[in-house]
């Protein structure tokens, strides 16, 4: 079987792997462990453990238990002193005190949520996010990063990791081994660059012979990445990787509906893409959009804080395992822009 | 297969099922559901939940996953704003809180958890366990009565639940459909009455078939039935019943070292047996202790609060299984006193 990566964290990688996991590819969800936000970041702060809110969402989604066990993985508490908590959180936060260590926590998750393909946190390390601004001022954590509006209008210098953090061994190994390794699509200060910010990881992305391919997002974020085209999240992707890595780039080209489109724009605008550059990588236009109406639906249930514009599972997972049968195609392929 | 139903709640549930499911029986646990104190206490109160600490017990006993799954469901938070929550409460609560109802969230649970048999609550009713003693005085709740010492030296007229509950009709038909039903062991105000006084359980237990077999506590319980003998536990069970009904006693003669007896006298003194008297029950005396030494087997990091001076689950389950096997010998049955 076909080995693939992806490397991401929480609603993003829930999506992409809801719509792989039902192909035979061997399959690995390297995530993003800056979250430090919610239920996340009170468990966090109060009991010392690593963060399990992206791990938990990409357990669900390879989850292939009954959908009441991956309901209860993620139900909130209303009210008293559990409010506000993720069922799935405390169960990962106590399973990491049972092992000692969340790696392992990690993997009885697995055992017992009947995981297809693995979940690997990208880091074992406790750390944490910062962003320093073009102004010199400095956010402190995802959270932090995440509610401010401040870099809206200084802009964003770099964000780091602090301690420095030591990469996921499993991690490193899953990327060498890689056939297809699948970046994105998800918040990109918050869930996307935190993962190359890990030198290891970097350094497994310049060295692996596996195609990287780089879903950029749908619509930038209001008061993060407003002004950014499909080439300045490349770009900045490519140089946190150190290298321009990128094989391929997908790119919706269904425009949604004017009035939804209007609807969602305080959610932020769609990304544009200048097509009349030469460029290292090439993109790949397809229709990807999800054109669910209902917004009530059981995944979404699953995955409430999902944008409305946004990717069609399957339609994403189609694209993305063509690219893995267009190995040794490749010379002769014209269409793709 | 034959049908075997227990009765009881918490600690004495859990040693009783551990060893009965070993045997090709039909198993169904009816569970006390008049807890109120601690983390299951907490839940009740702060998210208006049944109290699911009982129930686990079961659960976890005729759980037939790995035990990482089963020790995650006994782990209790030692900080932050879970402190003292166990982790398999939040687990069954958060399940009713899916599922809308109590019952089904102990099925939903009985599924992930792979039970063997069935964990049935005895009520579905919020309700709450009272204690009027002789003085007139009243304790208000499970927890309130189990820290008094109040009736140690007034003595109890008799305990009660208000708003009177419904018994759980699952419960009932188990109860009517049994070849044998086992009460007991487990604290006697507050595990096993609260099961007697739901008139409906009562009434099943009037007119079954079913043999019914009733597990003396082996010491009585210091400040609440110091004065017990064998006969007053079972006269004020088949009071609360309504008639004579328990067929056979269980008592222990395998005698505690002198040196346990005394290191653990502060729980309470061995229950005494006259074995003088006409009785209208069989008392069959076995050897049923555990002679376990070591406090911290893999099973005590289970079940904590188990007493030191204690069922062994494997002799008592063969005492029970035995008295299926012998209907129809009854008659020329000489050697059970």
């Amino acid at each position: 079987m076909k080995k693939v990566v992806t490397i991401g964290g929480g609603t993003g990688s829930f999506m992409l792997l809801s719509g792989l996991k039902s192909y035979p590819i061997e399959l690995a969800a390297i995530v993003s462990m800056a979250d430090d936000g919610g239920s996340t970041g009170i468990l966090r702060d109060e009991l010392g453990v690593l963060p399990p809110g992206d791990v938990r969402q990409c357990l669900v989604a390879l989850s292939e238990t009954p959908d009441m066990l991956r309901e209860l993985m993620n139900y909130r508490f209303g009210n008293g002193g559990l409010e506000g908590h993720n069922f799935g959180n405390i169960f990962l936060s106590a399973l990491e005190k049972i092992t000692g260590n969340f790696g392992a926590g990690v993997e009885e998750a697995a055992k017992i949520l009947n995981v297809r393909g693995e979940v690997v946190p990208v880091t074992l390390s406790n750390t944490r996010l910062y962003m320093e601004l073009e102004s010199g001022d400095l956010l402190s954590g995802e959270h932090e990063i995440n509610v401010s509006k401040k870099f809206e209008k200084v802009g964003v210098k770099k964000v780091f990791l602090r301690p420095r953090p030591k990469a996921n061994p499993l991690a490193v190994q899953k990327i060498l081994e890689a056939d297809l390794i699948i970046i994105g699509p998800g918040n990109h200060y918050c869930s996307i660059l935190p993962n190359l910010l890990i030198p290891g990881i970097a350094e497994a992305l310049r060295q692996t012979k596996g195609r990287i391919v780089y879903n950029c997002n749908l619509i930038s974020k209001r008061g993060q990445t407003d002004l950014f085209s499909l080439e300045d999240y490349v770009d900045e992707v490519n140089g946190y990787i150190g290298s321009e890595r990128i094989d391929y780039v997908t790119y919706n080209m269904h425009k949604p509906s004017a009035q939804l489109l209007k609807k969602y724009q305080s959610e932020g605008l769609l990304v544009p893409f200048p097509n009349d550059r030469p460029r290292n990588y090439r993109v790949i236009r397809a229709d990807i959009l999800s054109d669910k109406k209902s917004f009530r639906s059981k995944e979404d249930k699953i995955a409430h804080t999902r944008a409305f514009i946004r990717h069609d599972p399957e339609k994403l997972a189609k694209v993305l395992v063509m690219l893995l049968e267009l190995e040794g195609y490749e010379s002769i392929l014209k269409d793709i822009v």
